[in-house]
């Protein structure tokens, strides 16, 4: 036996040798990888290299990343990441998403309505503080409330003491807790955004492929006090871009990945949560799909849920296969899920021999996890439906749901609130939910009646819950009586039943805000059980684990991403596909022939500009490149940053082959996709009136 | 109590006088209601016209009807019925399911791969020896094998007796069984296709809505011993159609409709089986929908899978809509499903004054149905997902089984097999088995990972039977080596292989023949147990319900549709939407301003010949009308004819209203909508090279 062990230790020890040698891993900016950098690539990470990646990222809150790019505030981030705010400063005369955007001078830049962007400033580690105030003897509910309490206290006091926006984040799925401090920007303007024919050349066809051909890219800049902000650390924008066998950084804001999460969670993943979302997606695809195809006004209001929920469920879809794959959860050692958790059980036995208390207390806590997922899997559906809103796909429920909790919530102690409204949240929140940007009435419908009807076909017309929202008449009569009925599409209203509180809220008779509060009792319901009988026990476990994996292993592997900062890294090359082996990068020239070889026909379609422009481009300007660097949703728009830390890309996607580095790190022919630097500057010096953003961005 | 019970029975028999006064009813062409038409429309219904109507009805095999328009074999249907014929017919340089087909001459007429076309010819009443096959005693294993037996002896005798194709056709859920001949055509030549764009303009969003301009017509011909067929029972062609307010007849063969069906068995199908259905359909949808936005050549393989797969999303949201509508389960005498059989029950009470024994067995007989819906509700997703293939969106795994059953079944006494391989259905089944129409590996690789992925969905990544299927790989991969490894698509070897019998099944290698022979004995289970515990005793207990309504209400109820001749009638008329009046028919001219109002962009845009032709047409040409006849999916291409028996019309869908017509008949603002047989003639004579086509309709 003890000799099987030393085997395995050895397999172990040599598969981490394997990790720290492959390219995984989506680092802490306070613990980046410096060893395995100067080992792997000779690269001296410095402490002024890794300053200025922190201060020159900038996250955009409503879900990916960017990075300045001049010292006077101006930021480069995705087509894709713009689309919110293009979406929201369109109107029917002006698609902004269609068509693009170039302001002329300053004053042309346009204002977003509701877009906050966050640039981390300073990290500290509130472990120890934070699991002071979670005693051991506490029961879940308990710990739960601690630690919301102690974490709210922690975000509050630093608040107060530097004006910053601050978070605790929850790393290691509990084994670390750290306080983020972020400079906040919420005067942000448009000033660039390609047509969409060319940013998402391919459409849904495309997504997540490879050979790409988009120019998945747009300009704003940051404003403070009405002026454009002043950003000294900024990423020189390099004209040459990315070589072969480069090596490149992406720095940016990585949303979720599963990799610790244990085999049981995973299997819940795979059998329920997935399944489930998949449902769901394809339900809500198919509503904007038809919706989208009533005519061209239509098509442009529905235009960036489409995409969104299209990605999304390409996105999962693939997660699916990752998990039906049994190289992923199987039982090989480093590969295989299965295998991961046998070694690190031999390897905890080997830590502690004799009593192998370690081992024990890992197989325990395994167990636990397991355990937690059987509970989930019986009010799972209720809890999405009902407290994510998965039921109510509509901005305006969502809205209507603050207006309600606002007037419950706020009145309590800070520490005794859901976490949504704590005090050093509340600015961002209203600066959400005051927003005057448009909503549609009829798309909301639409998304309305799908999502009750989606509710009903989950939990059975006789479901007390169901009968409750849908009042006696089908979904599609409720969402038009909901929907024709609010006022909440008025930012005012929203105000004034914030600022009128719980009164206001009860004497409006608003359906969706008295249809919210008739809900709320059981989403409440629902929402305290997740957090007690799930995330808890859960956070407890993850810690523990995670915990012995420190003492396993030390700190070899990155935590899961939290969509907040993180550095990767990897290696510009090409991979083979069935035998064809693919360049590391694409050309305009590709592109062009793409369009000419399919037709022209959406979603291959070209924009005039392109074709009317074609003679002036180079056809061999490098127009996507791939590498190795570990990236996931969330790192749409990151820069993409050579040795000297010029921008030569900026990521805008993985390749299908990566959908599964949700739950496992692989390099064979998984990439992610930037657009090269040149292509930018190419398509601006040549195609757009875009002089003054090139001297900008190059000085030339 | 008693003068409760009267009141409720003046108010059901009140409801039957409401329901005879209504044009309710898709009637047996053997009981057509003649006294309703004499009293409500003061029409005579000859033994002359209701031979000529069932005559000249043909039933499209693929799903749909037909009629007889000359005596030389011409026949017209839908173009969407004619849809797969195109498709099958059409290659890569020649896509007539897109861009329509005209016969320049008898001999361009282009023959069908595999299209079967059946008249009916004589009805027969075989309940009795049927019922008679069936002891009380038995169980329901013993049950279902004798009823299976004695209808494939009264098949094959009719069979052999008369060398017509003869099915038993299950009535009332069970009440009555009879025997159908038809005469069979499998010559069928195509002779006309209008472009799809204006077959089906609008596409799936003005699907199932009104007003509606779609010239949804298509002419084939059918052939006996290579000579047109002599038809003299044929549906003259009306030059001038419908007026407003006129009495039509709708004659075709309507699908399934389900308003026999229990308050249990209906909400069954709401909360479990249309859930399931949706979220299948969505899934292929998508699926499918991403694999044409590919390239052209994608979108013309998928184009008739894609539309089907669409066509029956939108049907069955309708229907789920409706099970959700709580006017339609629920308490109100006449309408609600809740209330109905609440009536029925004080209304037998009424019949057994005293004994109340007519209701003692009505109500144990709901129970009975509600305790199979429970029972089902354990295995109806394996049921659907293995034996009715869900799990296995592929017609080549439909092959695959068919090869591997008829290898286990044919060997067997006709009276033991299952019953698709009853003798007396093997000479069609194998006519379309050896179909050569084309089928294209990439589509079919995508549809099969669409449901393997399905499949795993459902039942987990862990159960027993995903496991083997998917045999180590994922859905994606196991799609990939499935379809890579097949020889199905050659017609030749499925012929080899199913006149190899057993033992060339069990040679084959072919991995498509040897998955469908390793889940055949679950595949088996599963049916047993749905024929054995779901089926039978549901049509033992409709049977019985059956019986019941005839002892309170007589025949004044039409039985479910069956895909099997119906008679239906109504009058032309429009209806109201949201307080606008809208018209009866609709104009060639509405369909130009619709076009240009919209854009001409897809699904909106008429082909190029109508907007060449436009000036040559006259604007005010009905183009389509409805009806507050009943109909329903498997109606699609029915002849609408007059009280004369002249065709007016050519049935191709129903307004969303009509949606719920498979619960319960309304006609408020239910409709069906047909094309006018005016439009039709106009387009032909103006803008198609036509006039062979035109003189054969018309004699000019």
């Amino acid at each position: 036996m003890r000799r099987h062990h030393h085997w395995l230790a050895v397999l172990v020890l040599g598969g981490l040798a394997m990790t720290a040698a492959s390219d995984e891993g989506m680092w802490l900016p306070s613990d980046p990888p410096r060893e395995l950098l100067r080992k792997k690539y000779e690269f001296d990470l410095t402490d002024a290299w890794m300053k200025r990646a922190m201060l020159g990222s900038v996250r955009f809150n409503n879900g990916g990343s960017g990075g300045f790019v001049s010292a006077g505030g101006l930021i480069v981030t995705n087509h894709h990441i713009a689309a919110d705010a293009l979406q929201k400063l369109g109107t029917p005369q002006r698609d902004l998403y269609r068509d693009g955007f170039l302001a002329a001078d300053r004053a042309g830049e346009l204002k977003c309505p509701d877009l906050e962007l966050n640039v981390l400033q300073e990290i500290l580690d509130v472990t120890a503080e934070v699991n002071a105030a979670v005693k051991p003897e506490m029961k879940a509910a308990e710990a739960a409330a601690a630690r919301r309490a102690v974490m709210g206290k922690v975000e509050k006091e630093s608040l107060d003491k530097t004006g910053l926006r601050s978070d605790v984040v929850t790393l290691y799925n509990g084994g670390l807790y750290h306080l983020y401090r972020y400079k906040k920007y919420t005067d942000v303007r448009l000033v660039f955004a390609p047509e969409r024919a060319v940013a998402g050349f391919g459409g849904d066809v495309d997504n997540f492929e490879f050979p790409r051909m988009n120019l998945d890219v747009a300009f704003f800049r940051a404003y403070e006090n009405g002026e454009p902000a002043k950003t000294p650390h900024f990423f020189t924008w390099s004209e040459t871009g990315p070589a072969e066998n480069d090596l490149v950084f992406v720095t940016g804001h990585p949303g979720t990945t599963n990799r610790l999460e244990t085999l049981a969670k995973l299997k819940h993943r795979r059998d329920l949560t997935l399944p489930y979302t998949l449902y769901r997606l394809r339900t809500l695809e198919a509503a904007l799909t038809q919706f989208s195809e009533q005519g061209p006004e239509q098509r442009r209001q529905a235009a960036t849920d489409l995409h969104r929920v299209a990605n999304a469920r390409k996105a999962f879809s693939g997660q699916l296969q990752g998990l039906l794959d049994p190289t992923v959860l199987g039982t090989t050692p480093f590969t295989g899920k299965h295998g991961q958790e046998t070694a690190l059980s031999m390897q905890l036995l080997d830590l502690a021999p004799g009593s192998g208390r370690y081992q024990i207390t890992y197989r325990a806590t395994l167990e636990t996890i397991a355990a937690v997922q059987t509970k989930f899997a019986t009010f799972e559906k209720e809890y999405g439906l009902l407290e994510t809103g998965h039921g109510f796909f509509t901005e305006l429920f969502g809205i209507a749901r603050h207006c309600v909790r606002m007037g419950d919530e706020l009145p309590k102690p800070a520490a005794d609130r859901l976490r949504e409204y704590r005090d050093s949240n509340l600015d961002s929140l209203k600066f959400q939910l005051y927003s005057p940007a448009p909503l549609y009435p009829e798309l909301e419908r639409v998304k309305l009646q799908a999502s009750l009807t989606f509710l009903a076909e989950n939990l059975g017309g006789d479901h007390s819950t169901v009968k409750l929202v849908l009042a006696g008449k089908n979904p599609a009569a409720r969402a038009d009586e909901l929907i024709a009925g609010t006022k909440l599409l008025d930012p005012a209203e929203r105000k004034r039943l914030v600022e009128g509180g719980k009164a206001a809220v009860a004497a409006s008779t608003d359906p969706l805000v008295v249809l919210a509060a008739a809900i709320d009792p059981e989403a409440r319901r629902l929402r305290k059980r997740y957090e007690e009988e799930v995330e808890e026990p859960e956070r407890q476990a993850y810690g523990e684990i995670a915990r012995l994996r420190f003492q396993a292993f030390g700190r070899g592997v990155a935590p899961d991403a939290t969509f907040t900062l993180r550095l990767a890294f990897g290696t510009v090359k090409g991979y083979e596909v069935g035998g064809e082996a693919l360049p590391f990068h694409t050309t305009f020239g590709g592109a062009f022939e793409k369009h000419a070889r399919l037709g022209g026909r959406e979603p291959f379609d070209l924009p005039k500009r392109w074709l009317d422009g074609k003679a002036k481009l180079d056809p061999a300007t490098p127009f996507n490149f791939v590498s190795t660097a570990d990236t996931i949703g969330g790192n749409s728009g990151s820069p993409v940053l050579n040795r000297a830390g010029e921008l030569v890309g900026i990521n805008f996607d993985r390749n299908r082959h990566g959908l599964v580095r949700n739950f496992v790190y692989t390099d064979v022919q998984a990439r992610h996709i930037a657009v090269h630097s040149r292509a930018v500057l190419e398509a601006l010096r040549k195609l757009y009136p875009a002089a003054a953003l090139v001297k900008e961005l190059t000085g030339k």
